[in-house]
């Protein structure tokens, strides 16, 4: 059985907060514990805003090549300028969209970054000049490895932590959570050349087990619940081991869709 | 809080096998109960086999254009011949794998036909002679919607009916589950201008809700485990209305990499 539970009442994450005690204050007001085998999906949004990663659009100057591409695709420029800092290719634009190789290795639209769900700094005083985006994480891997050693020491388990985006995908419709980044789980599970149930051997079967968890937490989240950015899961069937993001990204020779 | 509880003990299926008594068995077995509510996901593969969509190799026949494309891509003919007719358009091709618009819309590689997992008609006299495939199930759709019709009927529920298939993506390694069909429940959720908890209106976001269940689903059943091709979710977050697959399916001309 897998069991998704929402923890609710995290705070409005500021920069500079630690996520752990955070995560370790809202197990307990949720009557939640944490055991060994269990993983803890983070919403991106939660991490870019501990780590800081808010950059005010005021304080952006588009290239001339971000302000062409702009104008294109009719986006703000300082926007197209920050997409473009966190790109490492542009693959397709049309007005309003940009899908690019992230820095980070995955293709996604407009480098993860937009201003749905940021609220402004004060609500009260909100004007066009301090409207800010939020950067996905540095190095999200880095960013979970981090939360899961102190989440570890602190709970005395072995535990995985997995860091979400919504994405949107080629053919279908609808956005559905990717990991980012992780650590303490497979983003693979290798089932080639094992045996089914008839004996028979499975051809070439990798499983994104870490992108089903990572759909299977975002439905919990929901989109518009900054209130409910992490969710603990509870009989992930795999076992845990050492794990990375670089095991999802399709090496783009063997693309046949970039 | 979501859980996904596989039902075991399902017996291997058969060709003219009703779905829906030998699922209330198993429900009773594994002292389960259906709830007004609950989704119950199936793979591909009992739906097929239910409904007697086994092909023999032997008595496939294969067109002079699938025996072109068999030999350059090194398939075998009669199973290119079986990927053809289920297919609208190939999309693209390489040594052993062939990306088409299924029948039913959605993009897949083999047209979601393989041989693994597929035990022989009699494991001892297994031949060459006797190799059988499995394509998918004629109208998933519909079939999701029969089976619950007697579902509710017989439990005095309102439940929602998914299939899934696990598929390859672009840009990212590993298949993930994803639904082929269902009925009772939201492909799409549309979170387009509801005002987040910070007052700010949400940009474009449709969430693929299906397909999010479809992976969590696909999670819960393993690949290799024809032991338990039945899910059981409880706590989906959102409400349950008619749907189809339809929704799902990206519109050609929207879709930037095609």
């Amino acid at each position: 059985m897998l069991t998704l539970t929402p923890l609710s009442g995290l705070p409005l994450i500021q920069p500079g907060d630690d996520l752990s005690a955070l995560i370790l204050q809202s197990l307990i007001s949720n009557h939640q514990s944490l055991q060994t085998g269990d993983i803890l999906v983070l919403a991106q949004k939660i991490v870019s805003k501990a780590e800081g990663r808010r950059v005010y659009l005021s304080e952006v100057v588009p290239t001339p090549r971000a302000q062409s591409l702009a104008t294109q695709i009719e986006k703000d420029p300082r926007l197209v300028e920050l997409i473009l800092q966190e790109s490492r290719e542009v693959l397709r634009t049309r007005p309003g969209l940009i899908i690019v190789e992230h820095r980070l290795g995955f293709v996604c639209a407009n480098a993860g970054i937009d201003h749905s769900n940021v609220e402004p700094s004060s609500s009260k005083d909100f004007n066009r000049s301090d409207e800010w985006v939020l950067l996905l994480p540095e190095n999200p891997d880095a960013s979970a490895e981090r939360l899961r050693a102190k989440l570890e020491v602190e709970t005395g388990t072995r535990i995985g932590i997995m860091i979400i985006d919504s994405h949107g995908r080629a053919w279908r419709s609808g956005t559905v959570g990717v990991a980012i980044g992780f650590s303490g789980l497979p983003g693979l599970v290798d089932l080639r050349g094992q045996p089914d149930l008839t004996g028979r051997i499975l051809q070439v079967t990798q499983v994104g087990a870490a992108d089903e968890l990572a759909a299977a937490a975002s439905l919990v989240m929901g989109q518009a619940a900054e209130g409910t950015p992490v969710v603990r899961v509870r009989g992930f069937p795999y076992a845990l081991r050492e794990g990375s993001l670089q095991e999802l990204i399709r090496p783009k020779e063997m693309d046949l869709f970039r």
